[in-house]
Formats: structure tokens, sequence, C-alpha cells
């Protein structure tokens, strides 16, 4: 079991909350108010827009040395909605990762909309979280945190990866957006 | 009704010649050793590999004007497995609307393993094929042809988005390939 913080107390953070207390595992939630608290997890979670992040850095980033960093941002740009602020060749996930070199950064859950993690069912199927990331025990860790609450898990790959799994994201929030898609449904893997 | 010309007579080039015969269309397949044979369909399929696109725009870029060109290529770089072959801001789609100014490129099947167009089925649900393209008629066809044969199908929006949809194709050929996810399933679109 794990101790897991969770910094952003939307509907994201309230889901991924949902998830890991299903498992077992007992969780903090923080807003952006508590900056002064410190985090005592092993696991931490940004469930914060992809702008919030660089305070988060600013604030946090001696606390969060050596410890696991779910990143679950879709770094969109809103004003165009045409693409992501990142460059084209990198991921929010590799940009974070360059902030907190310290720090096992693994992206999750960004695939998902809320709804699907807090019911734990995309369609008929458990809901499927990809994860990528360069740590595989740091991945281990989230994938355990997962599959303990009846969800399904699947290792998409090395950090690199977190660049196809932002598109995956970014598409699904376009069709949602445009009514083609239920935010209660989206993408999910028949493996 | 469409008259289908299917360029590529590999694995997913049947498939979804099955797809559009299903469907009640006319359907002709064409090897590459057909080049010297014109085509006649107001939709050609490019069923196959990116590389040898190439080719079809030298031989055939006259024919195909005014038609519905459907662009199903992942232009995975086959050596590193980490990337594509084309411009990170850019996409297989892209490039082919740029050497086929006067045909109307549409994205479309490149986000589906054969098994899943042949069957029509992926898990529980038809199988869903997305379509991206800034031809609005153009995508209509394709998705008639897809629907009439019992599948779904998601305009998934502009051209732009051909690079989302390239993006999930490759993570779902690396998901396959490391036996992560059969190649009788892979992602579909609860909507």
């Amino acid at each position: 079991m794990a101790h897991v913080n969770i910094i952003g107390t939307g509907n994201m953070g309230q889901a991924i909350a949902s998830v890991a207390t299903k498992g077992g595992n007992t969780v903090e939630l923080f807003s952006r108010a508590d900056a002064q608290t410190p985090l005592t997890g092993d696991v931490v979670v940004l469930a914060l827009p992809y702008p919030a992040l660089a305070d988060v850095i600013a604030e946090r980033s001696e606390q969060l040395v050596g410890k696991t960093i779910v990143d679950i941002t879709n770094p969109v740009n809103f004003e165009t909605f045409d693409s992501l602020t990142v460059p084209a060749d990198s991921s929010a996930t590799a940009e974070l990762t360059k902030a907190l070199p310290n720090s096992s950064v693994v992206k999750a859950f960004n695939t998902n909309f809320a709804g699907t993690l807090a019911s734990g069912i995309n369609g008929e199927r458990p809901t499927t979280v990809l994860i990528a990331g360069d740590d595989a025990d740091a991945k281990d860790r989230v994938s355990q945190i997962v599959t303990d609450a009846g969800l399904s898990a699947i290792d998409a790959g090395a950090e690199s990866r977190a660049r196809e799994l932002e598109s995956i994201g970014f598409l699904q929030i376009t069709l949602a957006a445009a009514e083609k898609i239920q935010w209660t449904g989206g993408f999910n893997v028949v493996a």
C-alpha cells in the first residue's frame, strides 16, 4: 500500500483519490492553498491543469525529490483548440522531468475521463489506465494503485511515449467537446 | 454506393476490401504490379506502407485528381521503433496532401488492426473507425462505407488531427509488438 498525496481537488483529483482509496491506500488531497503543508506521500499526483505545474515546481521541487510524481496533464492550447502548448517533439511529461530531475515522473490518467476513473468502468470493460515513464519501479507503484482498485493498467513504455498519450488525451477532449463522444466514455483498450 | 479502388493486397487492403464489399460497394484490389491499370473508383484507398506512397504518387498522381484518397498509414520508424518518420509537427496525411494538392485526402483505418476491420467487432462493440480530413464530403463518403458495413465511424476533425490519429496508431503497434495487447484488439471508443 502507498501513501498518496494528490495536489488538486477538481474532478480528476477527486476521481484519482477515489481510485487510490478503493485499493486501500491512504490518500491526502491538497488544494493550491495548502502550499505550505508538507507532502509526506511516496506518490504525489499533480492533478492540476498544465499551466499550474510551474507554481508547484517553484513551491515544492525540494519536497518532490525522490518521490514518484504522477503527471496527468493534457497541455491543450485552449485558445486554438488545435494543438498542444508543448513543443511538437516533446510532452508535458518531458518538460516536467526536466524541471524535476531528481524525481521519478510517470505519465498516467491523462487518457481517462474522471467519470470512468470514479466508476472503474468504461463501456463493458474496466477502465484502462495507460502509464508511461522511464522508472520501472515508479510505474509499478502507479500500476499497483490502479489494479488494486479493479481498473486495468497497461505499461505504455518509456517516457517518450507520453507524447502519444497526450495526443490521445487531446483528441479525446476535442471529441467530447464536439459531442462526438460522451464525457462518461472515451478510449478504452481491448487487450 | 461507391466504387472503391484499393491499392495494396496485404492484410489491411484485404480487410478494407471486405468492409467495402459488405456494405454493397464495388471493390477493385490492385497490387503494386498493376501500376499500368487505370483507376476508375471515386474512392482510392492507399493500403500500403508509408514509404511506398512515393511510388504511387509518382505513377498515378494525375489519375488521383478529384478523387477521395484514403491514407491508412502509420509512418513508424521501424529502425528505432521510438518515433515517426514524418516531422513531429506534421503527419503522413499532411505530407500526402502536399504531394496530391488536387485530391481530397482523408485519414482513416490507421487506428484499426486488420482483424477488427474484417470482423467488424472490437471487444463487445463495433469497431470504430476514426476519420480526419479537411473535405467534409470526402469524409462523409468514407464514413458511409464504414457504417454501411455495420462498423462505427467518428469524424475526428480536420486534417490536422491526423497527427493524433497517427500517434494512436503508432502507440497501438508498439503495444501489440510488446504483447501488451493482442493484434485482434486495440483501442476502441466508448461513444
